[in-house]
């Protein structure tokens, strides 16, 4: 295949690729930008198959450095930016990167990431400036070849890098426009991190489609909100949190104008308080399952089923199978068990972890480690990561219904429950939450809340209150700094 | 990947499928069809990479049985329907068929061409009426397996077998898709042959992308413009002298609603004043340029270059590179030469043929054996077929480029053009015509009017006025029966 960016600069020239706040670039300045900053990035000793570290926000330069590297061959490892200067020397590390590209906002945070290490630093921006242009037109895209590692996210142990081939966004980028189908007026808003999978996953679409990426330096309700209503953008992906503070921003009576066709719901279980207040207001809701290893979303719901299928996320892409095993076999209907994935957007490997590898592929099937189950009609319900999962007195607790419960009670903001180390069943549930402003916090009457509604194993034995609940840079929940939160508290105790 | 069908009717099961005159599917209904059919077909003993042949109309029976095979893991092998006995023997043969599928419409034909062979015969209507349901559930889809054996059009010398594979047809369909967008209300009338790749890509795209096809048994003009007219359809495949009937069709300030998003133009180079006609009544013309050995459409120009970039076929599928071939090396902008294609649409083979398959295959890249250059923003413009092209006294002529002029005289409907011997040229023009009812023929002022517009080699010696031009099934002109005519003329001269 040739080039993505060259062909598609080749096939729509004028069309509008990418606009920021303060600039707009059109495929073919893109391309002209991009093949300056591949100049810049081989003067800087980057070859074809080299692993080429990023540390961004998401910012222009940053989009120019992922497509820079694309036309170079090189490989690249975006990097978290919230990740302390310990956690990202040990991905450079691991990723074998012997060079950083990073901007303005990030450079210090780089400099101590690298202070032990052979790792040269460059800035995206000055990259974009060399005076040269890379010559691509030789070269062209095989599928099968590497093109991103992409450190998971984090919200359960240790990060595993995974592999991404050009075949894999491609697969995506495809299965979600057979999905989502493809207008001329397409616009897509993107606020997620352009360093996880979900925001990479836009900037492959905008090039292979021919679609206008609107792009945002970082999350904020309020000025999304304004450009949705202003008909700004036609799609944008979004994670539960991000959903909500939308949806408290807008006015009584206010709703997105039609142009917006949706609204790509990724990053875990959501609501089902949330879920009505969307379908009140007839937002074109997209409830997905994905993640770095299937290159973004790999089951689907459509808006015609939000209510009928409410908290289902859908059936898979088309290139997509899904399957439920528990006990070595298909689950039955509505039986839950582990979400297996096969396709050609399932991700290659994880980076120098074989044996990672070898126990999340099996026979083709990627075992996502996370607990679903699929309907009559064979869509599929996500129930919780597995990790997650609290077994107590040999029932199964999903935390994901407990904080959806929770959540829907008067003044509660956001909830986040664990399983915390109990004599007699193992492990019983804890809840943390946080208050919409105002709300006053009665414990007492949040767990009579929750004993009116669950089976009284599933009832949280304490519920904390907390100014914020911990979360990543993908406003995914953080688990485990719960777990954290939980100890301190115990040892205040 | 997953069986396309039973993925489909996974995915969106109570959609329309499939509609014609009489009756409408769902793909569930579909689905069910296809697997009876499977099953018939099963029985009759076809087995995974078996040749299976078909000569049928275009009917349901027909589209079931291409999906029927697809589900057996059989290869297609569609017979044009208009071919001689001796014609479908020779092809029967080549192929390796043991069974051919038939209609009623078709049966006595069939019977002919496998009289003198051990092949069955199969009515596709009966294979649907199978009690039991194929059990495809274990099967999956390798893009690399072959899925049809197309005979080219025979325009030119005896037909090759262009095998596809399911990847050429998925490219196909992923690259067309890119391209023309896809929206929840489109509808694709087909009216051109299932058993040319032009109908056979629409049955593709229609699994692929959910979108139901509406079937006509014959292409009739009043009944297309009815359905435009009413809205019935939002995507149609046509060729030129199918345009100008419908064009034709068309009463006084009659125009197609705004719910025609695409007239997918195929099949040679087209008029100019055709082409002028459907700019004037705003015909969302998408020109394209292809063939079986590309899986249908490799080149497409989108209706808003039509008027600046008149008579071109416009730029590759995404997935496509083009270029252009001269003396060996890449021709420069505006220089005629080859056309050139590579890209995962392009055939795998020639069957039986690996002579032809070796002079069409080089590095890759696929020689179309036509004519055409690229203009300076890389737009194709189709000259002629390499095969037709007259050279006289060292100057290059274009059938097409006379054809156009004499389209554009009044009274003619339709024209042809050939290069006959010249003991002083080499070769020289002489052509053919057809005229609108009632119009009168002047060989005198036809010539005039060549002279007019045309260098003095290119004006045609001689115009013949002919009832109809010979065409093939897919309203191609037939330029070796234009030869023949000649030579008929001639030996009665």
């Amino acid at each position: 295949m040739p080039q993505w960016l060259r062909q598609r600069a080749l096939l729509t020239p004028d069309r509008i690729a990418m606009e920021t706040v303060r600039e707009q670039l059109s495929f073919k300045q893109l391309y002209a930008r991009v093949r300056q900053a591949a100049a810049g990035l081989r003067d800087a000793g980057v070859r074809s198959g080299d692993p080429v570290a990023s540390l961004q926000g998401n910012t222009l330069d940053c989009a120019v450095t992922v497509y820079a590297l694309m036309l170079l061959g090189a490989v690249m490892v975006p990097l978290n930016t919230r990740l302390s200067p310990t956690e990202l020397s040990g991905q450079i590390k691991q990723s074998g990167s012997r060079i950083l590209v990073t901007d303005h906002d990030n450079a210090a945070a780089a400099e101590q990431a690298v202070t032990t290490m052979g790792c040269m630093i460059r800035d995206a921006a000055e990259l974009a400036q060399t005076a040269a242009l890379f010559d691509d037109q030789e070269t062209e895209i095989e599928l099968t070849d590497p093109c991103t590692i992409i450190f998971t996210s984090g919200t359960t142990g240790r990060p595993k890098g995974v592999v991404l081939t050009y075949g894999n966004h491609w697969w995506n980028a495809n299965g979600s426009l057979i999905n989502l189908g493809l207008q001329q007026s397409d616009t897509w808003l993107c606020c997620v991190p352009l360093f996880h999978v979900s925001g990479l996953s836009i900037l492959m679409k905008s090039i292979i489609y021919g679609m206008p990426v609107y792009l945002m330096k970082k999350f904020n309700a309020v000025q999304v909100n304004q450009l949705l209503l202003s008909s700004k953008a036609t799609h944008i992906s979004v994670v539960a949190s991000m959903l909500q503070r939308m949806s408290d921003g807008l006015g009584s009576g206010q709703a997105y104008p039609n142009t917006l066709r949706c609204i790509l719901l990724g990053g875990g279980p959501v609501p089902a308080s949330l879920l009505d207040r969307c379908l009140r207001l007839h937002m074109p809701i997209y409830q997905t399952y994905g993640m770095s290893e299937t290159a973004s979303q790999a089951a689907t719901l459509p808006p015609e089923y939000m209510r009928e299928k409410a908290g289902s996320a859908g059936k898979p892409l088309f290139p997509l199978q899904l399957q439920i095993a528990t006990d070595g076999r298909r689950a039955a209907v509505h039986e839950p068990g582990e979400i297996l994935i096969k396709g050609p957007t399932v991700f290659s490997h994880y980076l120098n972890n074989a044996s990672a590898t070898a126990a999340a592929m099996k026979n083709g099937w990627f075992h996502s480690g996370d607990i679903g189950y699929l309907d009559k009609d064979g869509f599929l319900f996500v129930l919780d990561r597995r990790k997650d999962l609290i077994i107590s007195g040999g029932e199964n607790i999903y935390p994901a219904e407990i904080e959806s419960i929770l959540h829907g009670c008067p003044g509660i903001a956001r909830a986040g429950v664990i399983g915390i180390p109990d004599h007699k069943w193992g492990r019983v549930p804890v809840a943390f939450v946080c208050l919409k402003p105002g709300a006053a916090f009665s414990e007492t009457k949040l767990i009579g809340a929750c004993r009116a509604q669950l089976a009284s194993y599933k009832v949280p034995r304490r519920i904390f209150v907390l100014d914020a609940l911990p979360e990543n840079a993908a406003h995914k929940l953080l688990r485990r700094k719960l777990y954290m939160y939980y100890e301190q508290l115990n040892q205040v105790k």
